[in-house]
């Protein structure tokens, strides 16, 4: 997410009621997650475990809850708490989520496109021409729609990443500011939800087809011209390179990812990186191949257990 | 479920067309499922096998379909069709689920709720302060929900229960006069679903999160600060305790009790119930250690096989 | 799908610019997918390996790539891409989805059916008596629904077909131009998915309850008096005779036939068709005494192989 005008680091410290350790006038663009950061970035890290990879990243402002060195060329703003001081900079940028009418005034909507009674379009949405949005679609703010997008009855776009950190008073959430992307030429099912980006974007990718009730986690980045059949489950912060193809209720953990014409047959769960190009099966999924022998062993089990 | 006025004995088994065993003034107070009953409950029994469970529970009248020994303290009521007969009792009782407006008139609404368009609220459901209550939602006639909840797009409270008698003639449907209750601090995610008790309650403690595409199923009871991830099932009558996490698309069956602070690993078929501070994971489920053990040996398997 | 009046062969070919073989004035009554067609049905085939099939099937024109041997008493249209052609017939006829209010005024609404705020009828449909539709449904444009139906919030009949053709530029969609028929008594939770037929119908027989967060493709057959647990996802082109029952989370290959009163257990992934009368179990799903062997062979595996 990037800011509308940059911070300069002694603002954004004084927002936050935090001192800081760099040059006041150092500038603050935007903020992201450590796996999407740019320089400009600001990124948090609460945990000695992190901090060097917090450090050491893309990002040129670190948040963090204690006086480290800081880098050089960078930043850091000391804080109490760095996850609830990074909630604080989302809040103040997130979309505006409620909304005013079924369909925002602020919305853009291209030509030739059809929206079905029911369906609801957030702030500042843009959509683009010759789509077709369903009845009972929910589009969240800021939403960005390519052409040709066909959205059927009942889907969400933008519902918050599921991503809470727990504390002793229970789980406090980390506010979601980000948005979703779809790109051309996408359809996506009935019931199917999309979830906004923490800071970043979900994106899907030109060309992909989506299936009904289908779950697609915050940050996900989906490729062009994907296949993912109903009840598809992918968790959050997954990279799909271009062509892959999931078949029924296979589920993916989030944080890894899938590469280029990768085909993972129904009911799979994926657990780690999948390499590109090769088929795989199975909770947790292996290549099918492996899998077809393991399967073919454990029939015959049952008698040679007998025979022993 | 307690009535509004308890009903005497004979006056309800008047209602109803059946004779009675006990005091003619002896109070009703409510019906409730045999898990849940309480004294001055009435519960229903069609089966022999059954009756005595029946009779020698917390309730203190009983529907049944011979006339037994009554228990002491306790009447019944004798029916031809005690499954018929109690839908009878539901369907004078159960919340009028036929809107009149998209927020229904009788509903009452917490101060600094937003209610985005396309939400259903329905008669007499009760929304506490702070929430927000996200498009294409609908809260079910009767539901209760307390403070700072979250509810994303499209998810519904209070759908019926998936509770049917197998007659010759097809399915007949045990009626649905329950409701949904949603404690503080609960965030449910898009398109789920929360099933209304059969004649109690199916609650969600406080503090408890839930991502999108969630099945709770009727009369469920899940506890405090659970985390419940995508496209998990949990059918009905379960009791979650506290502190339980189940990773996405985890399945629960019906009944059972899942202990606090479990964890079940993603894609797990949960299928009996299980202690409490324990790991799981498979289909069916058993301690993760014991199947980590299990695959590690169906992988040498085909080796093992061929050197035979 | 029939046409409200039958094409002569010369009028069809020419609106579609192809050439012909057979009598100009041959009928061209309807059109439809290979497993349903009936004569006077149009089918299209655009790969030799499937020539035969059609060419054989009970269609009797067959919109084909390439001037083959015109079988008796049919007719051949010749067309460069009849995957293309075949939509453009179609696109003619399907319904007309762009819904201009949330309750068409083409609609058909039977006696004493409720439709609760939200809930969206498209153009055509026919709903029976004594229904009731809940919120934030959407019945997709000339579905058909029979007497005592019950459509919890949220679900959707209508979303169209998952089917495409893979091409050099990406993915070219096979129209839907079919609707959804549901019989009497039928009874549907909440937030599932029911997508119309391909040219023909979708079809859930008379008696069947289906509960939350199921998926039925295009084309599937559903029988009479069927149970499908939450979250259940089948195929399209699936046939599911009568009272057949899934558990929850069970996932059906499309094109197969589940056998009359079969058990599927919760989880199973059905792979390829089952006999009727049976239990079956296990992804790919086996019969279940059978998967009930491996699965106890499987737990005492490690102990056996340690002892080796």
């Amino acid at each position: 997410m990037k800011f509308d005008t940059a911070y300069k680091l002694k603002d954004l410290a004084e927002f936050l009621g935090c001192s800081y350790v760099g040059s006041p006038n150092f500038l603050v663009e935007g903020i992201n997650e450590i796996h999407v950061v740019e320089p400009g970035d600001l990124v948090f890290v609460d945990h000695p475990k992190y901090y060097d990879k917090a450090l050491q990243s893309k990002a040129t402002t670190i948040l963090i809850n204690k006086e480290v060195a800081c880098p050089k060329g960078k930043a850091l703003i000391i804080s109490e708490d760095p996850f609830n001081d990074f909630n604080k900079i989302t809040r103040k940028h997130k979309p505006n989520i409620a909304a005013s009418a079924a369909i925002s005034p602020s919305a853009t909507i291209g030509e030739n496109t059809v929206i079905n009674p029911g369906a609801v379009v957030g702030n500042n949405a843009v959509i683009g021409a010759n789509c077709f949005i369903h009845s009972n679609v929910t589009i969240g703010a800021g939403s960005i729609i390519g052409n040709n997008v066909i959205i059927h009855p009942g889907t969400v776009l933008g519902g918050d990443a599921f991503y809470y950190k727990k504390r002793e008073t229970g789980f406090d959430k980390l506010l979601s500011g980000g948005i979703v992307v779809i790109e051309d030429d996408v359809e996506i099912g009935a019931n199917s939800c999309i979830d906004r980006g923490v800071t970043g974007n979900t994106t899907i990718g030109a060309g992909t087809k989506i299936d009904n009730l289908v779950q697609i986690g915050h940050d996900t980045i989906v490729g062009k011209k994907c296949l993912f059949a109903s009840q598809v489950g992918i968790a959050g912060c997954v990279v799909i390179e271009d062509e892959v193809t999931l078949w029924g209720q296979v589920g993916v953990i989030s944080g890894i990812t899938i590469g280029k014409k990768a085909v993972v047959y129904a009911q799979s769960g994926v657990g780690r990186s999948l390499d590109g190009g090769k088929t795989y099966f199975g909770s947790p999924a292996d290549e099918a191949r492996k899998k077809y022998r393991e399967m073919a062993a454990i029939k015959s089990l049952p008698e040679i257990i007998e025979n022993m």
